[in-house]
């Protein structure tokens, strides 16, 4: 429905620290299926795990699962975003994380992350079925089963692009939590988030918005701590180097534990008040196992529950949340200013010494050349 | 607004096994409270354990919190059901086993069976604020706070008395189950029950009815088995006598917990599948703790959730339910013939060695020379 802009350039991880950036030939787009021209893609720390061998990864592929873009071309039947509205050529729009095939069983029962022919949003092989999947490239391929959402202007290229993975996934945590708790909403509630990185930050801040009357954040750096207070967090607690907490008091009515440490998991059980719910989200990779006290469970009423990525409406809903409160946060405060293609190997594999930024990115239009003027 | 008919007997539970049949002065009613003539008492597993001094219980106390029975006096100021609607003299009616004062804040968030200023049915002192608390009486002092339930004539007094208890706190179980798995209704979902006592054939029972695909019976009696077959139950699952599951098959969206054995519980958590919820709700008493894997509960999505009591609503609904399945479940065959008042401490101490009896019963209108003609 439009031309094809330009080539379709993308840096193939190899495996290990090896990357080529490589031309590709634009996909052949089946039924819903669009391509979109990426503005900006950040960097996701499971990319960097990744990329230093603590997770599993098919390869030779696109990695990168946060970004945002405009359609560049859509196939002749049309496409249409979470909502149902008819998407066109040109519109700003992010993509989810997951892209599923929405007849199993598990899809009909709205788990759709968890559909039994999932595929991954810069996860998949180049020799599979969906080589063009990733953020790291000029163009992405939107597989049909991909949610959609279409991104106001008033939303920074910035916060957008985290919202497709740390921002979604927090708001499944919340919505998880609300419905774990029973309660309807945020407002009034004791909510303690564990863990500052992205999801800790935008967790806070979703959680302040819904109407939190406490929103502490807990994370071994004081660095990362105090970033919270200009994203939400009405207190802090001290946390000693090793983990202990030094700080702050028991009794939230949700706990969501973005950290995967077993001792940030152990903690946060204990700080359930009756009727709470902790949301674990951050226990992507093995670890110890964590003692349960069914008793206790029982007794106070206490929901655990596991969130690993997000349905689509959970991308609407992160989106949604940064279009109403645009200009509250400064969310390209904790993103670093992007880079061009070239320097992605980079990003990926070194170490960032500044504890205010959160994610580094990557603007595929930009030209080293373009970068080094910047 | 009736005659206060007859004398107020109650067994008085002294501790230990000693207990004395005592009258007492009917009670003055507050606004919204009234007394209840009782036709039947069950004889609760927890009462047995209270009397066995497996549980802490005040005394001297009138135990029994599974009754159903008739309004015999309101207070001036009328009294209302669950529903709102206006509740006579002579109506047939069940109550909650919890008392609350509606307005503190777990109230306020729904969490009325977790009331800051709880009193229990069946569970006070005689010294207390609410000395005619309990069910082995010929009448119990409702008093406000308590959820009233009428009950329909085609529903067996039996029925009604153990819907107070377990049948309440079982719907509450598949309500909290149904929130966690994101699913609304069981239509189509493989249920597991691990225990076969009253709360699991219950389970059973309303799994069965809401449309569940399969509903598995898990209990290390063959009899106690064979018994859920007639009450809903699918499939049975062999159970070695040490409690190892020899059969069956893994792989719930939810699994209900009645047993409060470690050793249940940790086969509960493996039976899950993507996306199912375990309900814990057997675990009511000081036991081991079991291993959790946070990154299992994260991949999984599961969801763990403990329920103790119930709400209001979950007792209307055990009612409904048994007003919508009348003349299913044979309930009277589980639930031994009633004896007088008289008999009930030889049925809180002895033994029951008829398996298909889950529950015994006292109905307080009987005399102990009816009873012998029986």
């Amino acid at each position: 429905m439009s031309a094809q802009p330009g080539a379709l350039r993308a840096q193939v991880w190899n495996g290990g620290g090896d990357f080529s950036l490589r031309t590709f030939p634009f996909p052949e787009l089946g039924p819903g299926e669009a391509i979109a021209s990426i503005d900006l893609a950040t960097v996701c720390g499971s990319d960097r795990h990744t990329v230093g061998g603590r997770r599993a990864g098919a390869h030779p592929s696109i990695l990168g699962h946060e970004a945002v873009g405009r359609l560049a071309e859509i196939h002749g039947g049309g496409l249409v975003d979470v909502r149902g509205e008819a998407l066109e050529p040109g519109d700003r729009v992010v993509w989810g994380v997951t892209a599923s095939c929405g007849t199993c069983d598990r899809c009909l029962r709205g788990l759709t992350a968890k559909c039994r022919q999932l595929l991954k949003t810069g996860h998949e092989a180049l020799h599979s079925s969906w080589p063009i999947s990733g953020g790291y490239a000029t163009h992405i391929h939107l597989r049909r089963g991909l949610a959609l959402v279409r991104v106001p202007d008033t939303v920074s290229d910035a916060a957008a692009a985290v919202a497709a993975c740390a921002g979604a996934t927090v708001v499944a945590c919340l919505d998880a939590a609300d419905a774990g708790s029973g309660t309807r909403g945020l407002a009034g509630l004791r909510v303690l988030v564990n863990g500052a990185g992205m999801l800790g930050l935008f967790a806070a801040a979703v959680a302040n918005a819904r109407g939190a009357a406490v929103v502490e954040v807990r994370d071994p750096s004081p660095e990362r701590s105090e970033l919270a207070t200009r994203f939400g967090a009405t207190r802090l607690a001290a946390i000693a180097p090793g983990g202990t907490r030094a700080g702050g008091t028991a009794g939230f009515d949700i706990v969501v534990e973005l950290s995967g440490a077993p001792e940030g998991v152990r903690s946060c059980l204990t700080a359930l008040d009756v009727g709470g719910c902790l949301v674990l989200a951050g226990s992507v990779s093995p670890g110890d196992v964590i003692a349960l006290d069914p008793e206790a469970v029982v007794r106070g009423r206490h929901t655990v529950v596991g969130v690993h990525n997000y349905e689509p409406e959970h991308l609407q809903a992160a989106i949604d949340f940064l279009g109403s409160t645009a200009g509250t946060f400064d969310w390209g405060s904790v993103v670093a200013r992007p880079l061009p293609l070239d320097a992605l190997p980079g990003l990926l594999t070194g170490h960032e010494s500044d504890p205010s930024i959160l994610r580094r990115s990557v603007a595929p239009g930009l030209t080293m050349v373009e970068s080094d003027l910047g």
